[in-house]
């Protein structure tokens, strides 16, 4: 089958009309069996073809002996056995024409080095013969459009909107039924597993592009290849809703993801800068990436921030209240009409205020339907949760109580208070605005439960998550609003950057000094501060006259850490007689003739850190946070990838939680928040420009007026 | 029935030895019935009088039509019925001599003004009659020790170790079924609706006292008393965990609240100090409230905090590995003595290290025992985390694969794969080590799931979860650690500081001048700036030379606010010229003869906050914070309820985000945190000591050296 140059490699291995499998046989207890019955028994239409090397029959399928006994050559190749037999038969297949595999073994890269060796070879021979392939070391691929399931789970597939994929094969075979439960279901599901030719981020851009695919999550111990990741993220985020759980941030973890999968995994923080500046939505458990991906792949985004609840129970009112207004809705009090409208509908110790309480009452439509669709049109909300919409389940929890004080069967009481709820779950879609439901039924007790979720209706079994999910859609929305990515030109390399880092190599200097660091920022129009270097006192006179007090006089010795401890910095001098008697005191501690820097005193409170850094297995990255004193006390920083663009700049100013002292307060002007953003795109772009950098860090930043000015810088070479 | 003076008006009421019902009949879909079923079919065994107007019989038992007709008085009454018909019904129980009642009715004070009047009456009656009632407007109560269930929802009450107290009904009846479906059982479990007799408190203290609950869950909307609440709270929680769900901190959630159970809240931040200082631990959902208390109720706290974790499946690994150490345990790899004891166990291409990946494995014997037995025996870990323990769930989701490819049952499959877990499950108490698991099955699919949860090993569904629910073991542990709370008597209220705040009320003042504030903090041994009041240049030159320069010269004058940005402050005036100028600014400024304040310039870098105030709602508080020009910036502050001890000083100033600023660095030397302790121990028993004082604002409080001085300072008079 010929495929574009540019198509993605997973949509043929997504989408084949023929699987050949390797290590399936007739013992059902074998994994390479199980791989195959899913195959077979959930759906999959297409030809199948197990290679066996003595059984003539495999699961009730002619088997073949060799590859070369294929009656044709088919389109993907599952792998289930022992690594070491792995490259020989991807070589048969690469000879007949096979260009997809996916490589279920384990026992690659994973397991050091003899593994790392056999993930060579098998990537060798795929290259040699354009094979593209899943794994090693994965649990395979779940397409719902064409009912395929290639994991050793079996599977009720019925078609989704989630699209999914993983570093970890449990969550896309252990968890099927735990999904299958709770009504969640997948578009496409992708364990990557060593990604040692397909990877992670392959399958992401697969999903962006696949229709029906509407919202995307992601589980990751590490990422490879950041900028193209980021790159990726980039085109799919302003349409199409993405969260992701990344879990390598600490020691254990990191460890724990290098044995599994190979990953290497960078700090916490890195993945948060990161996220942020793809417009991905981070969140913190499996449970949350399944339940936020659904909600966001199922509802439609709301128009504004006014939310309307309706509950049998107070309690619930007021969790989803408290938990919704954090997250930046507003649930306010609804008008006197609507209220008459609902009044009717509840009894007197009700509420109609918002949120609505029903109290109970066994007539459910009322608090699934006919008080929803009054609120839907009354216009007064952008989004509307619903706790306790409940029947059957309700009915058989009961039902033995009832037994001895009814002539009713239990059958014949369900059916009393059967509904039809096909008006119910339509309501989001006819009026363009998200519901969702809490209930404590599953759709295996409770037939309100099942006609929500087969409705596409997310439903929760906690008050707290249905309103978390609610707020990840004002979130998703937050990031549909987002200033569209525009690709930058990096500068110019100016001629003394070069030179003075040149300069600073040829003398075998681990660091730029102070001066000639700033030198450089101020080659690529980062504001420093005012100064010169002098060696004797009538420079210091002279520079004294020129920069103009208050004066701080620093020494200008690389070797000489600690400044400010050892009483190696003066601050404030306001005249020449106290800048004199600094320069003797800054000699006189040195104990030689240093150099000294003297620097005009920058005024502002504010001081905050900027820097640039290259962090193994992330890659160049930026970072703004507050400094000073403050700079290990608060740990406020936050981190995007390099290079970095104007609006991302901006976003990393919102970003820290002292945002606030960036703004007008106590006499002081706003900050120049575009003047902030320039420094801070201007250090990406030194960073990538001369990879003789190692580190940039420059702290403080102080806002003087309105403007930052760089008071003290550190550029480490490599 | 004579009870004890002070026994807890709820161990009556939790053990009835008989129980009237009031609104129960014969049609099955009224809630008086519902509830009545609940008490008749759940196990209880005591004795039951339906009282009924009408019919001779109710759900198969002999009713009266009159509380007089009853043939013994019974130890509680239940009422479940119209709100307006509950008091002469009341009364009649008080006349025979009922003690206890539970009023499920709702429409009393939650319904404004009408339901207050009537929710008075029943008050008074109950008081006359010394009757202790729970309610109105609640669902009853729960005692699984003697199978006594008086909700609405019908349960299969097994005895469990979680006490649950609840402002909500809803989660003591309609989360029954949840509960049930996870296994997770109380000990007890009460909800307490409009509190109008017996409240939170009382419930809480219950719980504290009852040996049958091992730990504490409380739902709350918002505490009536909350000294009270905090005195039980100190009790219990040193030796019994606590959780607890506080929903009232936003707008929305408090509206809510009012409506729902008139229950009056406060800001988020209070009870986030006020369950610090009472030793509970807060969570964010009623999941968590739920599972981390069944955590806490059912396992030994870890001795240290090794963790061992061992799965089928490393994504499961690496995300528990990464939530735990995150919370503060570490995950070092196994000795290698203990990894060879694990080898033999496991397949090749598994782990040994830590996590314990034992991959695909159909002998669970070897992740639910074997190896956790293995870990536990070697004293190298503190707790066990176990993932992926499942046999039946797994073998009935495959088997419908299998069905053609094998001779074998489906129950003859399960037989094959059955084993004893009684083992397994002793193990936390074998070895005093705690332990928990994590599946996607449950208790209802599968028989490992079950097998835990009824040995008292939680089980979550959620990797996430179950690491999460271990740090709160963790957390618990920590709480068992503090200092012992010893109550400190308040100091004598200083004589001048009652003259100042004398006159200035006198005066009709509705706040002290800053002077003033000053004068009573220094009377309580507060730290303040040196300074002084000057009317005239040469008191101004007199000033000045006792106190020293550099010197602050500001505006005192209550009438001038913002004197900062109006330029009414002077700071580091160095010489008697510059505080003469500064002193003729301010007069030339203010345009008339307004009095100074000449103080010290305090030098310090770090400037903090403390407060007291009375919050309507939640009583008198202190605060403590980050202060300066980064108060609103940051807002990093933390509050406690006066009276403070030492103690829960101490803990304040670990609770900021920015603690690590009270520490050595850059130069400055660790703060004095027993000064700051003192001083805010001092302004709480200000607060309390003074009715007059409406508030006190210090800030900033500036470290000079190490020590606290305060260097301006707001008192507000009622």
């Amino acid at each position: 089958m010929k495929t574009p140059m540019n198509e993605n490699p997973l949509q043929l291995l997504m989408n084949p009309r023929s699987i050949a499998t390797i290590g399936a046989g007739n013992n059902p207890m074998k994994m390479g069996t199980l791989h195959a019955l899913s195959i077979l028994k959930d759906g999959f239409t297409g030809k199948f073809y197990p290679v066996h090397p003595r059984d003539e029959m495999v699961a009730g399928h002619k088997a073949y002996k060799s590859v070369y006994d294929l009656p044709e050559v088919p389109d993907l190749a599952l792998f289930v056995l022992p690594a070491d037999k792995v490259p020989p038969l991807l070589e048969d297949f690469g000879k007949i024409g096979t260009k997809r595999a996916i490589i279920i073994s384990a026992g690659f890269r994973e397991k050091g080095p003899g593994g790392e060796k056999l993930e060579e070879e098998i990537t060798a021979i795929a290259r040699r013969y354009g094979i593209r392939f899943l794994g090693p070391n994965c649990i395979g691929i779940i397409n719902s459009e064409i009912s395929l399931n290639t994991t050793v789970m079996g599977a009720k597939i019925r078609p989704g909107k989630l699209g999914f994929a993983s570093q970890s094969g449990m969550y896309v075979t252990q968890a099927l039924p735990y999904l299958e439960k709770r009504g969640i279901k997948f578009s496409k599901a992708i364990s990557v597993g060593n990604e040692a030719n397909i990877n992670l981020i392959n399958a992401f851009e697969y999903l962006g592009q696949d229709h029906q695919t509407k919202a995307i999550a992601l589980y990751i111990e590490g990422i490879r290849e950041m900028p193209r990741f980021l790159d990726v993220a980039r085109k799919i985020t302003p349409h199409k809703p993405v969260v992701a759980l990344y879990v390598g941030g600490s020691g254990a973890g990191a460890r724990s993801g290098k044995s599994h999968v190979g990953a290497m995994a960078a700090p916490d923080y890195l993945y948060d800068g990161l996220f942020r500046q793809a417009g991905i939505i981070r969140v913190n458990s499996i449970g949350e990436l399944y339940i936020f991906g659904w909600m966001l792949a199922t509802q439609p985004l709301p128009r504004g921030k006014r939310m309307g609840i309706v509950t049998n129970a107070g309690g619930a009112g007021t969790t989803i209240a408290n938990t919704v207004e954090k997250g930046g809705f507003e649930v306010s009090k609804f008008s006197d009409a609507l209220q008459n409208g609902i009044k009717p509908l509840i009894p007197p110790h009700g509420q109609t205020s918002n949120p609505v309480d029903v109290t109970f009452d066994m007539d459910m439509l009322k608090l699934a339907e006919k008080i929803p669709k009054l609120i839907m049109k009354s216009g007064e909300v952008d989004a509307i949760i619903l706790h306790g919409a409940q029947t059957s389940g309700f009915i058989k929890s009961i039902y033995p109580h009832l037994r001895d004080s009814t002539d009713s069967s239990l059958e014949s009481m369900l059916e009393m208070f059967r509904n039809d709820y096909s008006r119910a779950v339509s309501l989001p879609f006819d009026y363009g605005i998200p519901m969702a439901l809490s209930t404590f039924f599953g759709r295996d007790d409770d037939d309100v439960a099942a006609a929500y979720q087969d409705g596409d209706i997310p439903v929760f079994d906690d008050p707290e998550k249905v309103a978390r999910a609610m707020v990840t859609l004002l979130r998703y929305k937050e990031i549909t609003k987002r200033k569209p990515y525009v690709p930058e030109d990096l500068p110019a390399v100016p001629k003394k950057a070069l030179e003075i880092i040149e300069l600073a190599r040829k003398n075998g200097q681990e660091s730029l000094d102070e001066h000639s660091a700033k030198l450089v920022l101020a080659a690529y129009g980062i504001p420093v501060s005012t100064e010169k270097v002098v060696s004797n006192e009538e420079e210091l006179a002279k520079a004294a006259d020129e920069i103009g007090y208050p004066l701080v006089l620093k020494v200008l010795d690389p070797a000489i850490l600690h400044k400010t401890e050892q009483g190696f910095v003066h601050l404030n001098l306001k005249t020449l007689d106290e800048a004199l008697s600094a320069f003797r005191a800054i000699r006189n501690g040195a104990g030689r003739k240093v150099p000294v820097l003297v620097a005009q005193m920058v005024k502002g409170e504010r001081e905050f850190l900027a820097g640039a850094m290259r962090y193994p297995g992330f890659g160049p990255c930026v970072s703004f946070g507050v400094g000073g004193i403050f700079t290990e006390a608060l740990r406020d920083t936050t981190f995007r990838l390099a290079p970095l663009t104007d609006n991302e700049g901006e976003e990393m100013l919102g970003d820290i939680k002292a945002h606030r002292l960036l703004g007008a307060f106590r006499g002081m002007l706003a900050a120049d928040t575009k003047a902030i953003t320039s420094l801070l795109k201007q250090l990406s772009a030194l960073l990538l420009l001369h990879p003789e950098i190692a580190e940039i860090d420059l702290n403080p930043v102080i806002i003087s007026g309105d403007k930052p000015v760089v008071v003290d810088a550190l550029i480490v070479l490599k």
